[in-house]
């Protein structure tokens, strides 16, 4: 465990190898088992495999290669519609993706998990028919890993991250 | 995997039975191998075994009986210092806890995320003499699991959780 969640690494080049259903619904699952405050369980997902909604969906972030070349794209959403305290609904939805970044990984797939696209909420939401109150939150790049793996970024030492222990 | 990650719960009481410092750092190192936007690391890290410590932060959230009788307790904070946006800091901190949650129960000990501690962030700040600009996100509570395993509450289906898929 403690491994599989050390070797995870941002994976941004895919194959254009198909990622079947199943998976993706494993994938999912995995998300949707994640804990939330109250269990109010705020996540809403989009998946996208049409190669033309994934070009246009390229079109918003700077990161457009992951985007256009993933086989699949998860775009997590919070439905404000059910949000109870907006620190704790996006510690839920952290916790969701990590469970599928992790569930990626193990499945010997490769992801990323896209931030900067957040910039362009609102058109992603339009491009994805997103119900009212559906704010975006993440998007998951997914596909099988071309090329060498990238380097893992370093992290700071515990002693550095634990500022008290009694 | 995704068996750990299903049958994952929320563990309130525990024996007395100690956690050795080895597996509290497993844990710890669970968290500090989340990703983060920029890879900013914003988690910060407050480790109590002392019991009257326990006793003095149990008075601060209507779960007292979760802190108290807990083994070990991990306070997270946000690092408001290395923070670059409250949306995705926070989201990271929950792929941190959740990291640590997953090891908890990989290990066969039990924990519980407390949240609603939060309303009193600033004396649990001062009691663990967090740095200035240290914000309380999570307390995770842990110990050898007692009595018997709790339900797991139930989760949405994945078709009332997908929205769109093209």
């Amino acid at each position: 465990m403690l491994d599989l969640i050390k070797t995870r690494r941002s994976i941004r080049n895919f194959t254009d190898k198909n990622i079947d259903d199943e998976l993706v619904d494993k994938i999912l699952e995995a998300g949707r088992w994640a804990p939330s405050g109250l269990n109010n369980q705020p996540w809403r997902f989009a998946v996208v495999k049409d190669q033309g909604l994934k070009d246009k969906l390229s079109l918003l972030t700077k990161y457009s290669h992951s985007i256009s070349s993933a086989n699949v794209l998860i775009a997590v959403f919070l439905d404000q519609n059910v949000s109870y305290e907006r620190t704790k609904d996006c510690q839920a939805v952290g916790a969701c993706v990590q469970n599928m970044l992790l569930s990626i990984h193990w499945l010997g797939l490769g992801g990323v998990w896209l931030g900067e696209i957040l910039k362009s909420g609102p058109e992603v939401g339009e491009i994805l028919e997103a119900p009212s109150g559906h704010e975006l939150m993440a998007v998951i790049a997914m596909g099988y890993p071309a090329g060498p793996a990238p380097k893992i970024p370093g992290r700071q030492g515990l002693s550095e991250l634990t500022f008290f222990r009694k």
